[in-house]
C-alpha cells in the first residue's frame, strides 16, 4: 500500500509517496511532468538496477540521461557540470523536468543542477537509499562541496514531488542501511520520544527489510522533518535540530577524508558524542545516554570516533563548520530523549573532554 | 543629491540608490550589512579605480576582496568558483555579506556565488557602467555562462540595496556608455512613450555624462524595470517585454564571439531588427521604425547586424535561445513606441525577410 504525506510549503508543497513499486507507477510521474523533456540524473552504481524501469514509466516523454560516477568524492562543480553538458546538448527548455535517481549525492548535485538550470527547472526525486528517502526527501538541500568544506556550495529548492520506493532498499549494503537509519534514529532523539521507543521495539525488522516497518519508519521520519521544515524552511532557527549529531560528524568525515565514512556513520558516533556532552552539563541521565548509545549500536552503527582523530583536529574542524555563527560554536545538544535544544551556551570544559575522553570512556 | 527607488518584491524589498559620491558614503553601507564579514568582488579593470575608496567605506568591517579577471570570457564556473575560495579560505560564514563592484559581469557572478554560498548570504551591488546601472540592478537574475549558452546557469536572487554611483560613469569608455543607453531606450520602447520623447530631447546631454540627465535616466529606467518585475519576479509572462532584442541580440553575440560585440549593441541592433520586423508585419508605421532607429543610432550605436551573420546561423542560433519554449519561436515586438508585446504569432516568412534583408533596406 502507498502511503501519501503533503510537505507543507505553501505555494512550494509537494508530496511525498512511499511504498513498493513506485519506480514502475508511470501515473504517478505523468502527474508531476508538465512538459515533454526529461532529463534522469543517476549514478554508475543504480543506472543497472533500475534506470530501465524508471524509463519504461517515463516512456510518454523524450528521456535523456546521465550517469555520474558513484561517490561523495565526486559532489563537485566539475562533475555538476556534466548535467548542464546534457541539458544543453539535449537543447532542453526551462519547461524540462529533471529527476534524480539515487543517494544523496545524486538527489543534492541534481537538485542543485534543476534550481540553477535557466535560474530553475522542475524536479522529481526518487531516492533510492534509505538515508535519501528519510533525509533528502524533505527539506530542499541541494547542494555539492568544496574542496575546503562540505555543501559549502548550494540552494534551498523544493522537488516536485518524491518517490520512495522502498524496493530499491533490497539492493542497499547493509552498511549503507544503517547509515539511513542513524538519521531515522536522530528524529526520535531530537523530537519524537514515542518514535524512539517503537524503534526500540523494532530495530530488528528494520534491518530485516521487512516493508511494512520500513514504509512506517520513513513515513514518520520524513512526518517529523517536514513539521522542523515547514516552521523554518530557511534555517533560520529550530531547524537546526535537525543538525544533531552533524557537527562532530562532518568533523569526522572531513578528518577523515570524504568517503571513508559514510555520512551515517559519522552522524551516528556525532549523536554518541551529543549524547555523552549533554550527560556531562547534567542534561540527561547517564541512562538516557546509554539507552541513546545502545540504539546505534543495535542499528549496525559506530558508536565510538575514530582514532585518528584528536582534540586539536576536532576544533580545528569544527570552527569551519557552517552552523558556526560568528565565531561562536552553536550544537544541537539533549535535554531527554526526544527533547532536544540548538545551544551555544555549554562549559566548552566538558566539550574538550567530549572531545578528549569520550572515545576511552564509551568504549 | 540622491535619489532612492524601491523595489518592491514583498520580504525581499530593496532600495536603489542613484547619485554621486555613493562609494564614499560609508552610513549606507553600513545600514544593510549585518554581520562583520564583507567579501569584496571586483574585476582587474575595476579594481585600481575604485576598490581603495570602497574598502574606506567599509573600514568597519573584516573586509576580503577576490579580483577577477574582465570580459564576458571568464562568466564561467572556473572563475565562479574563485570566488568560493575567497570566501572558504577566508572562513568566511552565513551572515557575511558580499559586495559585487563592477558592470554586469562581476555582479552576475557576485550575486551567483551570494545565492549558493552556504545556500545564500546577503549580497549589496556596486554596478559601475550605465548598463550594469539600469539592467542588473533591478530583476535579480545572476549566473555565469556555459560553453553552450548564455546565462544558462544561474539564480533569481535579490540584493539587499544596490548602490548606482554616477560618478562611475566618468571613467567609462565612450562604446561602454553607449551600449547602456540602449537598455535605456528600450524601456522608452517597450513601455514608456513619455520616456522615449524626452530621451530624444536629451541624448546628448546624456552622452555627455550631465549628472542629473544620468540620474533621472537611470531612476526612471530602473522604474520601468522594477514595474515589470514586480509584478513578475520569476519571469513568467509580463517580464519577457524586457527582452526586446534580445533573441536577435543574443544570436549576434554568441555568432560573433562573446566579446566580439558589447551587449548593448547586440541588443541595439536587434530592436532595430524588431522594429523592422513589426513594421512588416503592419504593427508600426515605417516613420515609427525610423525613429527608434534614428534614437538608437543618435545613442552612438550600431542599428545594422554584421554581414557574417546569415539567415540560417540566426535560426540555428535563435533555436537554442532559451525564450524558445517547446519548439515555438516567442518573439518582442512593438505595437507602437511605447507600447510591445511577447508573441509566437507573426508570419515566419516575415521574419525571415528581417533576418535575410533588413541590413540592406536600413543600410
Amino acid at each position: 500500500m502507498m502511503k501519501t504525506l503533503e510537505v507543507s510549503l505553501g505555494e512550494r508543497s509537494y508530496p511525498i509517496y512511499i511504498g513498493r513499486k513506485l519506480i514502475e507507477n508511470s501515473e504517478l510521474f505523468g502527474r508531476h511532468i508538465a512538459a515533454s523533456q526529461v532529463l534522469v540524473v543517476t549514478n554508475e552504481t543504480v543506472a543497472p538496477l533500475y534506470l530501465e524501469r524508471l524509463k519504461q514509466s517515463l516512456s510518454g516523454f523524450t528521456v535523456r540521461e546521465v550517469i555520474l560516477p558513484d561517490g561523495e568524492q565526486y559532489k563537485n562543480l566539475q562533475v555538476w557540470n556534466r548535467i548542464f553538458d546534457a541539458l544543453l546538448e539535449n537543447r532542453f527548455n526551462r519547461r524540462s523536468t529533471l529527476v534524480t535517481l539515487g543517494g544523496g549525492v545524486v538527489g543534492d548535485m541534481g537538485g542543485f543542477a534543476a534550481a540553477c538550470y535557466q535560474r530553475g527547472i522542475p524536479f522529481i526525486q526518487v531516492p533510492t537509499t534509505l538515508l535519501a528517502q528519510v533525509d533528502s526527501s524533505v527539506g530542499g538541500k541541494t547542494g555539492i562541496n568544496h574542496s575546503l568544506g562540505k555543501n559549502m556550495i548550494g540552494a534551498f529548492y523544493q522537488p516536485r514531488c518524491v518517490l520512495a520506493d522502498t524496493d530499491t532498499l533490497d539492493t542497499l549494503e547493509d552498511r549503507e542501511l544503517s547509515a539511513g537509519i542513524a538519521e531515522v534514529i536522530k528524529y526520535g532523539l531530537i523530537r519524537d520520544p514515542e518514535f524512539f521507543n517503537w524503534l526500540e521495539g523494532h530495530m530488528g525488522e528494520l534491518r530485516g527489510l521487512d516493508h511494512e516497518t520500513l514504509s512506517y519508519a520513513i513515513e514518520r521520519s520524513c512526518r517529523n522533518k517536514a513539521e522542523v521544515v515547514a516552521a523554518d524552511e530557511l534555517e533560520s532557527g529550530q531547524r537546526a535540530l535537525l543538525n544533531l549529531g552533524h557537527t562532530f560528524g562532518h568533523a569526522i568525515e572531513t578528518g577523515m577524508g570524504y568517503g571513508t565514512w559514510l555520512h551515517g556513520e559519522a552522524v551516528a558516533v556525532g549523536m554518541c558524542m551529543a549524547a555523552d556532552l549533554s550527560r556531562r552539563l547534567g542534561w540527561i541521565t547517564e541512562q538516557d545516554q546509554m539507552r541513546s548509545v545502545e540504539l546505534i549500536r543495535r542499528a549496525g552503527l559506530p558508536v565510538n570516533p575514530p582514532e585518528e582523530m584528536k582534540l586539536e583536529r576536532y576544533l580545528e574542524l569544527m570552527a569551519v563548520d557552517k552552523k558556526v555563527l560568528d565565531g561562536g560554536l552553536r550544537l544541537v545538544l539533549l535535554r531527554a530523549i526526544g527533547d532536544s535544544v540548538v545551544t551555544g551556551e555549554f562549559d566548552s570544559g566538558e566539550l574538550r573532554k567530549t572531545l578528549h575522553e569520550y572515545p576511552v570512556q564509551a568504549a
